[in-house]
């Protein structure tokens, strides 16, 4: 990060107030009366309508537009393992996105355990308070297991970010490419370089969209995860094990018409590159240091289409065009989970969106002359307005005809 | 409630959106640079801040302005054990009320669990996101327990309010009333009815500020808590068994200087109060019904002081005169805990603020002509604006000398 912007960022933090977040009451509060229905005795009221029929509670509180965004700081951006209070800042991010991009508040809490039985009891215990959970930072492959058990155990969306949301924009981009390069999602051979949770939750995002389990190579720390790992690696790397005699990550893009980098910066050669199929698809994601430059990449092959997670290069993949708008449809739905026919729906809308004709507002917001699909512009921006009116509808209508909305 | 209350509190609860909270942010975001600020990639800087020094989390993150209240929906209101999602309008009515009379941000917590071992557990879990911890509306001896292990385990204020929060303002309604009554505090023979956790913080408290064992009796559901009890009551109760041949509440009050009733509506009838003592004082502080009636009380003794929890009396002993101010001298005083200095201290200035002159303001607020000290104003009134200039100084100053802030 450069000297001006880690200055600019703390000011930011510090000035007007430490963090980001403000509770407020958006109802009247100016006197005795306002007090006896804010709080006692009138509030006996709605907690006497909730007593009765649980379902009162989405009526006289606001649970069912509260996200916890919970970690356990075991994972943060690319900073690693930094703690519950060092995660802060993040999640009071994460907070202020929610309600500025989709209106939902956040209460952020950081838990002071990395133990996953612990941060499971935790959550479950937590839960009444919310309408839905995004796990956030934690690192894999706990965060599997920790997703995984809530989800059976609660009644409530519980939604991993960093796995199910950089997924669905990964899966939404990749679709959007494969058209640009003309290739198909049934033959595309594809690499994931990182065994984390992104790169195990998009291998699991593009099975249910239709990719190849046989097409598909994960590369972990250690190379390949093919048969031979089986037993080294864990459960979750394993279900992407495949039949090969490749080794190095170099072996796994030799050929390759799909790469996607969730692992370190500069992990990936112009070698490699050069050694990727017609019409390459490269999705460098680590931040701030892709695996390979945007630069490099295209100073060795002019028929690449490239994302990065950055916003100063086209096609950025941003988390932030996702989860805001999967919890508002998830949440307006009352759904008792985010299930794949959601994610799939999310991957639709955000995929259709950036072939819409970009509206004015939404090139003067960028200052540009224009955004049409294609090479530099095949992933929808975080500002675009379109993303509220699409993406929830999509969300809620899947949740709908899947049977997991508790609407009547 | 009325039905015209119980209507209103509904709509109030219902109308312009569910519930009563909002989250908000302090910070601007109209565009990719505020983002880049607000989260990845500028909020690293804070992040790589604060993982140098943990302190620096009051800098760049709202924990040392926001306060937790927690809930297991065990002891709500006088309704009883309603659990957590009926809690939960009260509970959000206390944030608003935090934020409201003393600029606290609260996220409300309501808990799965009414298991002591798993509140502890998942409170400490989730403390790393606080300034403090206001445990709210859990039933007694449970709420002791957990209260004592949680001060003990955690570097931050931790407050029970039910018991503490009572319990100073009642202490400061007392001392005030005794003066007008012309009573000592070492001689004053003193029944609590009501063995819950206002009953035992109050007693507690009072030791704290110089009234003698010897002159206070508890009384519970089953009669005087004497010395022969001792090995059927929890040891909270225990600590305050008298020697005494008494069995009753009836003899229990009779010849009491004090009654301060904190247990159910209608306990207490005019014989009782008949036999008191000269000049006696009477707190009812049960909810909506005192456990008797101001119209009872001054049927039979013209001679008698009077406080209830009702806001439709002259003395309501109202909480929200307390909580909002204490804590707000302890996070600005960084303080670790709430100890029984800074507990005395509010108590002494809450007691003072009703002997000074009441301002126009307060007046106009209240649309009476006077508030004198005296008779019908011994306890200061919740909108009095001058509860934030007095009570968080007192606190912040009584923390800092008995050495427990953390400021430099």
């Amino acid at each position: 990060m450069s000297k001006s912007l880690h200055d600019r960022a703390l000011a930011y933090h510090k000035e007007g107030g430490p963090g980001k977040l403000d509770v407020t009451s958006h109802k009247k509060l100016d006197n005795d009366q306002d007090l006896s229905l804010a709080y006692s005795p009138g509030v006996a009221a709605p907690v006497r309508e909730i007593a009765k029929d649980q379902s009162n509670v989405y009526q006289y509180t606001i649970k069912g537009n509260l996200v916890a965004v919970i970690t356990d700081g075991s994972a943060v951006l690319g900073l690693g393992n930094v703690g519950p209070l060092a995660a802060k800042p993040v999640m009071e991010g994460k907070a202020v996105l929610f309600k500025h991009f989709a209106g939902i508040n956040v209460f952020n809490i950081e838990l002071d355990t990395q133990n996953v039985d612990e941060i499971v009891n935790t959550v479950k215990n937590i839960a009444p308070t919310f309408g839905g959970i995004n796990l956030e930072d934690i690192s894999a492959p706990r965060c599997f297991e920790i997703e995984e058990r809530l989800i059976k155990e609660l009644d409530i969306p519980v939604f991993h970010d960093d796995q199910h949301g950089t997924a669905i924009i990964v899966a939404a981009g990749l679709l959007n490419a494969l058209e640009i390069q003309g290739k198909s999602v049934t033959s595309a051979k594809i690499v994931v370089a990182g065994g984390g949770s992104a790169g195990i939750a998009t291998l699991d995002l593009l099975v249910n969209l239709g990719f190849k389990k046989e097409n598909m190579i994960l590369v972990d720390r250690r190379g390949v995860v093919s048969k031979e790992q089986i037993s080294i690696v864990n459960k979750y790397k394993a279900a992407f094990a495949v039949n090969t005699s490749k080794k190095t990550l170099g072996d796994a893009i030799d050929g390759a018409d799909v790469l996607i980098g969730v692992a370190r910066g500069n992990l990936v050669t112009q070698a490699m590159i050069k050694s990727m199929a017609k019409k390459p698809i490269i999705f460098a994601l680590s931040n701030p240091d892709p695996e390979i430059s945007v630069e490099d990449v295209f100073a060795c092959r002019d028929d690449a289409l490239m994302a990065t997670g950055r916003s100063d290069f086209p096609n950025q993949v941003n988390n932030v065009i996702g989860f805001p708008y999967i919890f508002r449809g998830a949440l307006d739905a009352n759904s008792k989970i985010i299930n794949t026919e959601m994610k799939v729906a999310a991957v639709h809308a955000i995929k259709d969106l950036a072939k819409l004709p970009a509206p004015q507002s939404l090139l003067e917001i960028y200052q540009v002359e224009e955004l049409s699909f294609g090479k530099d512009y095949f992933i929808p921006k975080p500002f675009d307005p379109r993303l509220i009116d699409l993406i929830p509808k999509a969300i809620f209508d899947a949740a709908v005809k899947s049977g997991v909305s508790r609407l009547k």
